[in-house]
């Protein structure tokens, strides 16, 4: 081989992805197959990366969000020079690769973030580019274009049929995104077959509805109209650019090209010899010829960083805070003092004692903590002033204000859910979204990708339990609590009062691998007493709140609007019974056998579980013999202060639960 | 008053939202005040219904998918006629009143369905326009229109938010249902104030890129501009309609109309009276002079329904089978003997003695229930043949044959959901959905309320553990069947063989009064030898797979894929282990205490939990003393075999488990 022809060069994708499914026998071929040369043209051309130093700052973001496609991105980051070598190729889809199934930013270098349950890639994207949209009004100068990044995402029917997209399409349109270019590989192909049965929108009308820069019917193997149609997307100033890329799934297999069985599925020996033929591809299994390899890296793309690394310093000089909090921030630090200052605030709290609903107390901790942390960037899903998400310095993100920090995600909460996760993904932001608790069932699989991704997102969800009163059991969480606890490496806290909603919001800043939970209710809830060490104690999860006079008899546990309820009860049982505030269980469950034993002694088996919540999951801390006050049928419509003791949560109940143990 | 104008009959529901919400002091006086002519027009002049019969099978269908405008609903069932007396509206919100704070159709005669979470009564309302659709085809002949009905949906900006909404019009579009109509309540404002920063879509152009019938820029305010707009709906024959309304919210409110203040709480006392006046509304609270009455009772509803028995009475002489089979169906009656043959089905299953995948074997129970049910419909959202979906019947809906009965509903799992729990809320249907379980959670929200609904949805989740293998983590479900649990009113089975896959279809099909979850594994399940007596217990939800001899001293409990590993445990660890199968804890939670007793004696509490999924959910049954065998972390890719030795599920670590309690 001399020079490698494009298509050469995108036949090196095609291959990699064949033979790695092939080995597999498991996989995609289809999808890396037909973008294989739009992959090619943009990271070749455009794309502004550097293979040496995945984590260079100003490095544009690429998003697959047909993320079953995985071995394009897999092929590109091995043929563009990432660490990652042919052998993990081999070991596509086996324990411990790098080279998971689908895309997982945790476990391959150069992949931005996790992908597959369809539309949240794109989603996410459009949080990346917010996430550069609003770090180039703040940190950008004349002459110093020090955020400069784009982000390019591809997708598929399926990311376009998926409800998100149109959430995340929407706002990226309002937002005027203009550095979001999308790809779509209109092969008119889904897992079903033609989607002709099933998919009949007129998608590039549909974005223009959005407010996007469409770009219609371009040949997605032509790579001269590509590259043309990427021109043009960089010429956008003001609106985000769908590039529609009529392509063949599984171009090249003389036998399975534009059918879904190229889809999810290795070609087959046969197939894969004939594709080889077709395709003029003389190579053995993963073998690439050095003038491939060449031909994938002849861009200077460390150079390309150190010039920018040149400006930076040019910049520092001349604006030295704005970089070293720039700086700060794309190293994921929090600012000196922050913990002094929210443990200070947690402690005046403390001893002010108000009696507040935890979603005001959640806004005043956002009150406290959001000047002192300009990566801090959040909003709702159209309940702003429900779930109490704005403060006094919130600047909407639709405006090319510096200090922009603020998101009226209108109602979209999935949408809202996975851009959170773009921008928590991007170590310059901690964001936060919020809508009321019940409507984290819109957004749960955004929930769990930010605990499968690590993302540092805070999902605020006000309104926790029937204590909504009147709207009714259609907005009444009763299992949303214990199912977002059981997501692995989530974080749940339902705080019983200010000093507990401030603590749990200081934890959640300071998490920085993964998500929190934060759930908060409608209705006034009791200040409690408490000393330093319990106040200190509040970040373990859970801690003994009133404790027994000698060893305990009987234990209460409780968490949120319930611990008022446990204290009153105890108040009645005497002595001999210690409470538990329990803002968290995930947190708890992760602390020292000897601090759990120290909280609820395995000696004691008398023990009642109090939340407004349903009964079962309390099982795991009061085992068969204790007792649950809980709610385990749908909620009703009426005051709260009716609901509460019609569903049974009075001192009686738990006395009365109590004394029968 | 002499006879009252459109306007004033408009006014008698904008008087009694008011006067409830602010007697309640709590709901949403904006909507009802904003649609009330709209809505005037439509039930006078249009809906086809019998307030005396709400159940009348040839009635129009009318939902209010922006639930929290509900007093406009109560308003115009009270005002035409139907059983809910002024009483029911001045104890609007209160407990155990009709007049919850969204409409509840279990709750209130003539709400079709349950609304409030938006986006998804619209899609409901494409559900049912899908039943009238698929009726028609079937029923229908020259000469009879027996069915011949509409849906008539009211939207506001946060169901067009809303993801969903994108879902469920692509399909109605794809499908050309013309029968529906949908009204946009474009009033500009939604909770966080005007729109203009939250959704700046072109709507209209959106709808049209979903090929719907789009009418543009219709004054809401105006009864002849509304009927005009109805009138050129009614002339689509191949396409849903989008009539757009601009409306005021919160309309004759001098202070709050327009603006987000009227939207969701209690005008006050003074701006109630001062719209009163606006109005000129000279009744007091709850007043509705007789006049107004008789305006709203004007047509012969009976008569119609009158006509239309005698229409069917024809019908049914000129083709008996047709209307004994709508007679039947529409009173959600099954076909005689269709328990004998799932039951004759089930024991050949037993013998034959099958070792299959789950989810094959729930494509045998349907290619055997199916063609007894011609109410059975459904489809997977674009995972037909790894769902296992299709059987030889099917035919898609996307056709006119009689026997339509297939959807492809693409990659819309929440739009599929919600589509399919407005067929469930219809007598004539028995739908399922299906998906990856994994993927449940992006229509969880619609799983939620086919629970509080009582809709027989059946929804059909495969891949169900870790044993999906190589997709990984973001597809391998770990926390869903235990959130899944949690729903009140759902059932959830797991069945661990194909006897239990056949008989948790047919107690899905016999549940008519909510909704099931049947979860599937993708890898082969090795058959379990039973007794008629253990074959019949199946339905119990859990019993004695293998006994001990005498009292156990140890129990193993299991579901679905583990089963097989506990029975190879208990071979090792010997005959005093009893080994109990669990498909579906919901349902065994629901037997009466002593069969419970029967199959976990309280004596016993050395117990052993197995299921591939989160551990804590088992502490129900094995409490603080037992062991559970689990995963309480993020899945891996991998192929399936390598992955359950590698997250612990062993015999070895099973025995080790037991011996060590």
């Amino acid at each position: 081989m001399t020079t490698p022809s494009r298509r050469d060069l995108a036949n090196a994708i095609r291959f990699l992805a064949i033979d790695a499914v092939q080995a597999a026998n498991s996989g995609h071929p289809g999808m890396p197959m037909g973008m294989a040369d739009i992959a090619e043209v943009l990271w070749n051309d455009y794309l502004r990366h550097n293979p040496a130093n995945p984590d260079w700052f100003n490095r544009d973001h690429f998003v697959l969000s047909n993320g079953h496609g995985s071995m394009l991105q897999y092929a590109l980051l091995h043929l563009s020079g990432y660490d990652l070598p042919i052998e993990e190729l081999k070991n596509f889809r086996q324990l411990h690769s790098k080279t998971p199934g689908h895309p997982e930013n945790f476990m391959t270098p150069g992949i931005e973030t996790t992908t597959g349950p369809l539309g949240q890639g794109f989603a996410n994207s459009v949080g990346m580019a917010l996430a550069e949209k609003l770090l180039s009004q703040r940190f950008n100068k004349p002459d110093f274009s020090i955020v400069d990044s784009r982000t390019w995402v591809f997708m598929g029917d399926g990311c376009l049929m998926e409800g998100i997209s149109h959430e995340a399409a929407s706002l990226a349109g309002t937002w005027g995104l203009h550095k979001l270019v999308a790809f779509w590989d209109d092969n008119k192909i889904s897992i079903d077959g033609n989607t002709d049965g099933w998919f009949t929108d007129d998608t590039p009308k549909r974005f223009e509805a959005y407010g996007w820069n469409v770009i219609r019917g371009v040949d997605g193997h032509d790579a001269e109209k590509i590259k043309a149609a990427i021109e043009q997307a960089l010429k956008s100033t003001d609106k985000p650019t769908l590039i529609c890329c009529r392509t063949t799934i599984g171009f090249g297999s003389p036998n399975k090209a534009g059918k879904e069985s190229s889809h999810g599925a290795a070609l087959g020996k046969d197939e894969v010899a004939a594709t080889r033929a077709a395709l003029n591809w003389n190579y053995g299994e993963f073998e690439i010829p050095q003038a491939i390899y060449d031909g994938w890296r002849k861009r200077d793309h460390a150079g390309e960083e150190k010039a920018w690394n040149k400006l930076f310093d040019a910049y520092a000089k001349q604006f030295p805070e704005l970089a070293a909090e720039l700086t700060r921030r794309s190293r994921g630090q929090l600012p000196d003092g922050f913990v002094k200052a929210a443990d200070e605030y947690i402690a005046k709290l403390q001893a002010d004692g108000p009696t507040i609903a935890s979603r005001k107390a959640s806004q005043m901790a956002i009150e406290t903590f959001a000047p002192l942390l300009p990566e801090l960037i959040g909003g709702s899903a159209d309940l702003a002033h429900s779930n109490l998400t704005l403060w006094k310095g919130s600047k909407s993100v639709a405006t090319d204000d510096p200090n922009a920090n603020y998101v009226y995600y209108g109602v979209r909460e999935f949408g809202m859910t996975a851009i959170s996760n773009g921008l928590g993904l991007h170590e310059c932001f901690i964001p936060f979204d919020a809508t009321f608790l019940v409507f984290s069932d819109y957004a749960r699989n955004a929930v769990r990708m930010s605990a499968l991704m690590g993302s540092h997102a805070i999902h605020v969800y006000t309104h926790d339990s029937i204590g909504l009163g009147e709207d009714g059991p259609t907005h009444q969480p009763i299992e949303h609590i214990a199912s977002l606890r059981y997501i692995p490496h989530n974080d749940v806290w339902r705080p019983c009062d200010a000093v507990e909603s401030a603590a749990c919001w200081k934890a959640a800043i300071l998490r920085n691998d993964g998500p929190s939970c934060l759930i908060f209710s409608r209705q006034n809830l009791a200040h409690q007493q408490r000393s330093a060490q319990q106040v200190a104690d509040i970040e373990r999860g859970g801690y003994v709140l009133k404790d027994s006079v000698g060893a305990p008899e009987l234990i209460i546990i409780a968490t949120g609007s319930e611990v008022g309820l446990a204290m009153d009860a105890a108040k009645q049982l005497g002595d001999q019974v210690r409470v538990v505030s329990m803002p968290s269980t995930t947190v708890f469950d992760r602390q020292d056998p000897a601090y759990r034993e120290s909280v609820l002694p395995k000696a004691c088996r008398k023990r009642v579980a109090i939340e407004a919540g349903v009964t079962d999951f309390w099982r795991k801390y009061v085992g068969l013999d204790g007792a649950v006050i809980g709610i385990d049928e749908f909620g009703a419509s009426a005051p709260a202060e009716q609901l509460f003791p019609y569903f049974g949560f009075t001192v009686e109940k738990v006395v009365e639960a109590a004394r029968s143990l």
